[in-house]
């Protein structure tokens, strides 16, 4: 018997919460795996189009947005813990209409302090950390960006 | 014959418009009229709920980000003019969780200068303004805010 990545199955029980959300589900938004410490998602265009023919602002906001707190979801169960991910706060740019497949990558902002973050969440049970995403597109260049605030609190 | 008020018809174009959209129509976002200056839009809770069972962060951003992009749609009709409307950035602060079915209002920043926009519009074919929506519970209190810049560019 093979062994599972412990990530790879971390993975697969994110995209079960999504497809149980039925705006994300609707959006058929999809993991697409952890690369440079970044986590990836992306969604078809048809399921996401607006009135112009490209990408809706709402699901691209909502795609960055699930970046970051699938990021914190998965990481803080590889890290052993059970808790609830909020977004508190967002900042969204959009920069270049998107008419291809939406895919965005998300991780803490640069220099936050992800060891420092788990270790008030074991003291105290809560903790924040703001997380960064982009869209991409396939030539690159940046569509979107992401800067949001998160808070986990452990569960029960 | 009864005449229908212009209003009435440019929301019902709109809300053709949101139906047009996949994503706009999977959240089932629903336009609720003009009230003291400000756009109305609901959207039932089942078909935006996250994990747990309240309201989807992303479905808060859209229907915050609607609002606003249809008053300014509806609003540049009224006033005889054809328009694309981009969301340009935007800032969205969650202040509480939603248990019941999201309600959002959207208006010109306060302050904002709408003969001012209209008469930049008819000069240059392009404007820019700043809007304001809240996600408000039945109890009055504001569950989500929105603050994002928008630009109206005149179409053919």
């Amino acid at each position: 018997m093979i062994e599972q990545d412990p990530a790879t199955s971390e993975l697969q029980a994110l995209q079960r919460q999504f497809d149980a959300m039925p705006p994300v589900a609707a959006m058929r938004i999809a993991t697409d795996g952890f690369r440079e410490g970044m986590l990836h998602l992306h969604a078809p265009l048809p399921a996401n189009v607006n009135d112009k023919d490209n990408a809706f602002g709402g699901s691209l906001a909502s795609l960055m947005t699930l970046a970051g707190w699938g990021w914190l979801t998965v990481q803080l169960r590889l890290a052993g813990h059970a808790a609830d991910v909020y977004v508190a706060d967002s900042q969204l740019r959009y920069l270049a209409p998107v008419y291809e497949t939406l895919a965005a990558r998300a991780g803490p902002e640069a220099g936050d302090d992800w060891p420092g973050f788990l270790a008030t969440f074991r003291q105290r049970g809560k903790a924040r950390i703001t997380m960064q995403a982009q869209v991409r597109l396939g030539s690159g260049a940046v569509a979107a960006t992401f800067l949001g605030r998160f808070v986990a609190k452990a569960k029960g």
